[in-house]
């Protein structure tokens, strides 16, 4: 049975086109004529070459870049799978509007607009400046006994994502990280990867916020149930529905990820994947439609072991490994000066015949 | 028998203390009280332990950051090791001095202050305006046939890069990288760093600027009669002597960067150490006095396979990992802005008590 909310997350997918081959051809050519040995400056020419085959003109710099942090709470917490209380979410969406967390520093030490977007956090949050109001409820069901999300819930929170792209691209930026905050989102990152990839879920279920062993234990033994519960899941099994998967065993701060990333493609919006719910989002968005991978950097690679299944899965390589694992769009920021450095090179340096600087002997 | 020389140098390394114990577990104290789960920011706490603990006192951003560029010849090059012609280095000198190259892009975008130092390139750069002129002699000896470098040379090229870092000190500069140009210097640090390591040297002879296989192998056969020549050198054996080795087989940008690095250690400086001919002088140093790895940062790692040879050799693990093989202090520079973020997340975050954020579930 296909519902409305798939059909009309089918014909946001359906708009999306290829970067152009062409540009991207140019940009090899013109990084030949830079004063350097050829293929020196390593990915940085693959970053470069990527960029300008998304935007299709010789890129200027600066960049206008922005980090949206999507934040929403999880049912799944009522069994004990976090290391840090529910209300955490809150706290650090207040955090994030005071300005003293991770990525309040990293955001504007690079010159980065920061968003916090409310779109399922568990407390009423209408009435507090500098965050978006967009909750389409408060929090998730549990999905050890239900699904997390209705179809139309899953629907209106890519809804969110989407929309918050066409914004994006009206106020002109052309780098935009995709972050999170939700208690309990590594969870369902873990049912994701396994739902998706056909993963252990041992091999896809980390520590995250700081688990001990036993506790940890205990998490993988719940998405395990989960996924029996939904999918009737013998491991290495793989679900082919990703609107199925979102629903199921998403969250909704996952679906306004997932939207943002589609749309961001469609608008030609280069986007920076930051750790491992952000990638299980980006995940969903390449099951849909996998085009958009063209359209993504891999900020880093998180120390969630499931991290490094989704980016293989989607065939994207990280530019950072710092074992960073905090989420927020940190690991996604961070590599912003990196890709920066690499439109910069592409666009100021000199040429051979520029500079008068002799070429390699043939 | 010990030089004159190698006592001066001996007394430059006797000054050279440790960083701080304390203020490292200070720094891990304060680190653990950021909003953020235990360890969440990975590499960046260390660096930002490390940086703590190099300057003894809770650190302010922005930093005073510089490169510094050695640029000399090599008398090796007349037996055809290297892709490009030697004149290359007088050039790209001339590339630097007009904002040309990709160190010139790199420090612009980063903020980082440019010197330009020749130490020994074979042209007469005395009148040129934004080059410091502190040359040696116009190259080093062919050291297939003679030692590269006179204990004298090699005295007075440590002393230029170590009178650079008092230099640097005096102008407030707390983080600098050394880097460096000189066509044919990939052949002197690959005899360095299998004449220090004890490798092989198939495992420490790279492509260079962009040799094809027939002349790769027949760079690795003269590195093989070069450590022959001056250490009766049979595959795997070690050189103890440093200094020895510098001046054997080493170049004057090479030995000019050991001294910057002896110095800025000396004077509390932390120091960014670029790729695989910049390690090359780090691991001189190294050899010199150990505790100078204590101020290292490895900027990256490049891809000259002799590179990961000297960064395991020394015990420093690169922040970067980007496949670029350029020199000139680029790789060093890239990992400013990962350096800079965390000391900033460091001295900016707020913690869990100010925040009002809940900690762990005990």
């Amino acid at each position: 049975m296909t519902s409305l909310s798939q059909l009309a997350v089918r014909e946001i997918v359906t708009q999306l086109a290829s970067p152009s081959e062409a540009w991207r051809r140019e940009a090899r050519a013109h990084l030949d004529e830079l004063t350097k040995p050829l293929g020196s400056l390593g990915r940085l020419e693959d970053i470069a070459a990527q960029m300008v085959s998304i935007r299709q003109e010789r890129s200027t710099t600066p960049f206008r870049k922005a980090v949206y942090i999507f934040a929403a709470d999880h049912g799944i917490t009522a069994e004990g799978v976090s290391a840090y209380p529910s209300e955490v979410t809150h706290q650090m969406v207040l955090n994030f509007l005071s300005g003293g967390a991770a990525i309040n520093v990293l955001a504007k030490l690079h010159g980065v607009e920061m968003n916090v977007v409310d779109v399922g956090v568990d407390a009423d949050l209408a009435n507090l400046s500098g965050c978006l109001d967009r909750k389409i409820c408060r929090g998730t069901r549990n999905m050890l006994h239900e699904a997390a999300m209705s179809d139309g819930e899953t629907a209106k929170a890519i809804e969110v994502g989407y929309s918050l792209a066409l914004a994006a691209k009206q106020k002109g930026q052309d780098l935009v990280a995709v972050g999170e905050m939700g208690i309990g989102n590594t969870t369902s990152a873990s049912a994701i990867a396994a739902s998706l990839t056909g993963a252990r879920t041992a091999t896809v279920t980390g520590k995250g916020t700081g688990l001990d062993p036993v506790a940890q234990t205990h998490k993988r033994c719940i998405v395990e149930a989960v996924l029996c519960k939904h999918f009737g899941h013998a491991e290495e099994d793989r679900v082919s529905d990703p609107f199925q998967v979102l629903c199921c065993v998403g969250g909704l701060e996952i679906a306004a990820m997932t939207g943002m990333m589609l749309g961001a493609a469609r608008h030609g919006i280069a986007i920076v994947v930051d750790g491992f719910i952000s990638t299980a989002a980006a995940a969903i968005a390449f099951a849909m439609e996998p085009r958009v991978r063209e359209y993504f950097f891999a900020g880093h690679r998180s120390a969630e072991p499931g991290h490094q299944v989704l980016l293989e899965h989607i065939g994207i390589e990280p530019i950072l490994s710092l074992g960073m694992h905090l989420g927020e769009g940190t690991g996604a920021v961070l590599a912003m000066p990196i890709i920066e450095s690499a439109m910069s090179l592409y666009n100021e340096m000199g040429t051979f015949s520029s500079a008068g600087v002799s070429g390699a002997v043939k």
